[in-house]
């Protein structure tokens, strides 16, 4: 049985996607739309290959502390095949480098990871 | 033959010795000394291998910004076998993350791996 | 016809003015006092004028990537009459600078500037 | 009489015990168990006592801008004795060191001093 | 009569240009090139004029607190035209935003601001 | 014997000197010298004495990193009286708060606590 209701990474996937869509679509920044697009290309498959990538993004949002930036790359590291355990693993190097002010995202980010996965159980559900 | 001349990175690898010693041997807190073993724990094989946590602490100090860390890591990157080219596309990750506040660190990074190639060279040479 | 629901940036209007006068009427540290004053006067014309400290004020709260400062400074720079392809272009180079770590901010930011117009266009329906 | 409604420290407070018990009762990565340790340790007394340490914390939490961070403080420093007065002071070395970018937690520091203290005269009305 | 000692900031300028060349010249990194092409087109005449955005650039360096920046900045927006008066008001508004912490960068920008016109005394003398 | 060469904290103390005198006394911004004057008088005894406030200052200064703000407020911390074991008590809530990424800025400030020691040294050897 599918979830019901919208919990919080739900809620931030749909202002995501709609604010890109402001941005990109309705806005003509032509600076701001390269920038995106620069953005997408840095975790496509290159001497290093794109799962390695997202768990690279995934610790630099960790240490500089952007929550939506954790849940955008938790989303890609788990479609990229990333373990719970490989995923705590680089938690933790994000939390010793970047100490305990970085609890509160480690919170966030272990939440989205439960999240995720209970996602991906309602998909099974319905499959 | 062995290159006659200190260059910075020599000379940061004598200061860190130096003060780590001072810190570690000399000083007496606990504290500060379980954080260097927590430290150094972070990076050893566990659900992902050391090597790939060697890249993960690359990104975060570049992105923090700290020269001496990023020189570190790429020491350590190095040694552990990451071949330039990935070692780039690593920075690319960081570099977009980080902005071009991030610029000046790619300068120090690449003249890291410039000097670390030039040691590993000395070294084939007196072989 | 006016918007008779309350939005986040009138939710933000009314927390700021409640907790300054919070901290300036029933407060009574002098320093933080000082401060304030310090703050307000650091955006008045100067050798520059007041409506280009404003998007300097802007440009700085998005690279520290502060959607408080950021909602205020385009409350701000949108009454000293910068245009909305004008505030683009500074946060063009903020994104550029901050990386993509802003790009959560820059979401923030033009929907604040929507929510801005959307205020302006009520005040001239009740014109 | 006792607050029958949760304000959002007393859901800060249960968000935290939650995600504290699932990383570290239901989790098992030994580096962010010896980390959380580490951290519950740097605030015992030492050469400074306790209740200094969590001042430093504060002033720590506020610069580097963690509403989280500052919220658990403020908690501790006035579970160990801090004043308000005494608590002001320190925002404001926090202010001054941070600039104006830390108001928006300047803020939200103050407002929690304010739910600290109508918790404590709910618990005295209580007692 | 030219200066015939090189002082920190020609230094700079010389070690920018060098890694630049090493990085784009000798490098082949795709995404990093396309960074440095973003950055450089950041700045250029769009809605806001290249004078205005160098300005936002330099204070955007300050408030990151990143030397090597200010120094890029200062010297392109004293290119643009930018006056002394006018570039420390631009200062003034990054050291309340960003607080004590910025006073280096400010007692640097401003060393920078001398060099300059040193320089460009000698240039006249030249002339 | 006193000393007789230069070490790194004398040539700071005298640069900082050198240009705090430029920025005060040969510049003319009302604001920034309004901010110097609210910096100094942060540290002034108020509900919180002097001394407790340059400890809050160091730490501060270390979450964010900045070499040159950590060696001022050492200095002023040993002249107000805390002890070596106390600093480095101090020194390890930074550390743990901030992370790996302090280390750096702790090996320079256990260097400064020494060069201040040898200095205080050499000043009873004058005695």
């Amino acid at each position: 049985m599918s979830e019901p209701t919208t919990n919080r990474l739900d809620a931030f996937d749909a202002y995501r996607a709609k604010m890109n869509a402001r941005i990109l679509d309705e806005g003509d920044h032509r600076g701001i739309k390269r920038f995106f697009n620069l953005d997408t290309a840095a975790y496509r498959d290159g001497a290093l290959d794109g799962k390695t990538k997202e768990l690279l993004g995934l610790v630099a949002s960790m240490v500089l502390r952007c929550n939506d930036c954790i849940d955008y790359h938790i989303e890609q590291c788990m479609a990229e095949g990333w373990t719970e355990a490989e995923l705590e693993d680089a938690m933790n190097v994000a939390l010793v480098v970047g100490g305990s002010i970085v609890i509160p995202h480690l919170r966030h980010a272990v939440e989205t990871v439960d999240l995720v996965k209970r996602r991906e159980g309602a998909a099974d559900d319905l499959g």
